[in-house]
């Protein structure tokens, strides 16, 4: 049996927002649900009990990064990603897909896989669906995701149509390889900005009986109305009783707009990749600590925020760690940003629950971009 | 009345070592004791609470580099250093005198202080013993320095003589505008390699009355038997009521020779350095965690050691965490290095109470030198 098993315990009255709980081997952790990237095997800046100390449970890593540095075969010797990278709550790999295309050069896409060039050394490597199933076996994820192709936006929709029966072959040839029962396996929803590819995609993924369904493709250059646009059409035709995931959202505001149309969890690198440009996530939009204003500043990141950061820190002394040059800079931020996003998903928790979930993202948004 | 008072508790039978502990208002500290460094007001990638789980009593902060950035004014509205950084035990800072000497530019030495031009953006600074201890009176560490010149290595006798007379009228000068008797002021001995001029220096600033004595220019260049003629010259001048601190010492040989001529205290960024160059001390010397023997070795950094970083990580993960540029890495390694140099000394104040301080160094330089 598969370790994973949705629990819907809540279905919002006035729209599709759900609250339920993800029951797995290592945890039950409730959803919506934010998972903070760790995508060398290491949230950036952050220790392992830092990033539970923010209310992380599902953490993320990468396969092709790890695939390439250190390698599969050397985590597996480690006994797996968990002892490896000292994290004992549940670790979700992606496929490689999505940095395939996006990092790698000289791809070429075939039937039977990926061809293309390392961006660490430039070597020859090929990714296939049974190649990435074997290496997320390795790595030992509880969660996993089927290699799909994440297209750039825009294409044709004859290039789209194309690609979503590949990726959905793909789904298919992954599914079929993948033999640890333990690491519950994805499947991702592709189709761009087209609708009706987006239904066919989520149809045709359902019938292949995921344990979850993933979301790919999205905010990757479209605009917002066609963003929601693209979470609606897909999320409509997934299943109640799995959950879903949108891959590499992270934005406050598109987190609240997808909860509000039934997504149940969501991984970004936005919190630590903001920490490492100096800003922090406040109720009132972002702020950059290297602006001279905080300079003499002796107030925390956020009124009333409970993080470590805020806690113990000043603004000035972030700022000065900043122009200093000193790690602890970005990683009292990385803190403040990953715990202000699942703060935010518990937020949304309550609101669903007490259904006032409209009501709440009318005050985010006002105070959002009610920019000091 | 000055909040410091050391405590001769063990005065070791067959050499000049002693185990003693430090009273201050923030704590009591037995020593010998080793400082980790806060340069910037901040130990380098780690937190005031993981610098503590070290081990860690009093810590160093940088008065010429806090004094630059973000500036003393600053840090005294903060509250001092303490709140600014978060470190609530206590914190010894430097006269600022040997950053002026290693790294500012454009140095000119007069009788009333130093004129240089700033390593940061070349702006034209000046430094006297006056304004250091007005700076470090801002500051509010615990434990003050007086301000001197650390000439480099060698000089001629002729000068280090004019230097040392100028150190000791810096000092005198130092001491009278020194108000806040919160803070312990200490002493510093020059003198370079002459014995003669370090029994007169230390003779002259002992004269002068301070809370305690340091032995600084030392460790700068000149070789083995020199540096611990050098300590031996200064400490047998030095009243056995008073704490003795070496200077930027903290090679682990150096320590316990140091420990063995009655040295108490010791600063160093050693442990840090080392790390972000992917060091590790152990006690069969210094190992490079990226050297390629290590890529699949699952053991800790060092059999037996209770620190952090050896509980949960092995050197390939380790190993990982560097090549790719993860700040974890550096972290990880800190936290042994400075934990490594805090148990040598824990070791060496045992040693002393039990009298085999003679075989405790013969044990350790065997295993030392026995490189793997």
């Amino acid at each position: 049996m598969v370790n994973l098993k949705y629990e819907l315990k809540y279905q919002d009255k006035n729209t599709k927002a759900r609250y339920g709980i993800l029951h797995m081997a290592r945890g039950s952790y409730e959803t919506p649900i934010f998972m903070p990237v760790g995508t060398q095997g290491t949230v950036k800046t952050l220790s392992p009990e830092e990033v539970k100390a923010c209310g992380a449970g599902i953490i993320l890593a990468n396969t092709y990064h790890l695939w390439l540095r250190p390698g599969a075969d050397i985590v597996e010797k480690a006994g797996g990603l968990h002892p490896f990278m000292n994290y004992d709550r549940p670790i979700l790999t992606d496929s490689g897909g999505f940095q395939v295309f996006s990092l790698a050069k000289k791809k070429d896409i075939k039937e039977e896989g990926v061809y293309f060039k390392s961006h660490i050394d430039g070597s020859s490597l090929f990714l296939s669906p049974e190649e990435s199933i074997a290496i997320q076996n390795k790595l030992g994820a509880d969660i996993i995701m089927s290699f799909d192709e994440c297209p750039p936006y825009p294409v044709t929709y004859e290039y789209m149509k194309t690609s979503v029966e590949r990726t959905l072959r793909w789904a298919k040839r992954g599914k079929k390889v993948h033999a640890n029962t333990k690491q519950a396996l994805f499947g991702i929803v592709q189709g761009g900005a087209f609708s009706d590819l987006r239904k066919w995609s989520a149809e045709e993924t359902v019938k292949l009986d995921f344990d979850g369904y993933a979301i790919g493709g999205v905010s990757v250059g479209e605009d917002e109305v066609t963003k929601y646009q693209m979470i609606d059409a897909a999320v409509s035709y997934l299943p109640p009783d799995k959950p879903r995931y949108l891959m590499g959202v992270g934005d406050p505001v598109d987190i609240i707009e997808a909860v509000i149309r039934g997504v149940d969890m969501f991984d970004c690198v936005l919190p630590t990749r903001l920490a490492r440009h100096g800003n922090a996530l406040t109720k009132t939009g972002k702020i950059n600590l290297r602006n001279a204003k905080y300079k003499e500043d002796f107030t925390s990141l956020e009124d009333n925020c409970s993080c470590y950061a805020c806690k113990h820190y000043s603004k000035a002394y972030i700022r000065h760690l900043l122009i200093s040059k000193e790690t602890l800079g970005g990683r009292l931020l990385s803190i403040h940003n990953i715990y202000f996003l699942i703060k935010l998903t518990d937020e949304l928790k309550e609101a669903i629950k007490e259904n006032r979930l409209l009501e709440y993202r009318d005050e985010f948004i006002t105070s959002w971009y009610n920019k000091r």
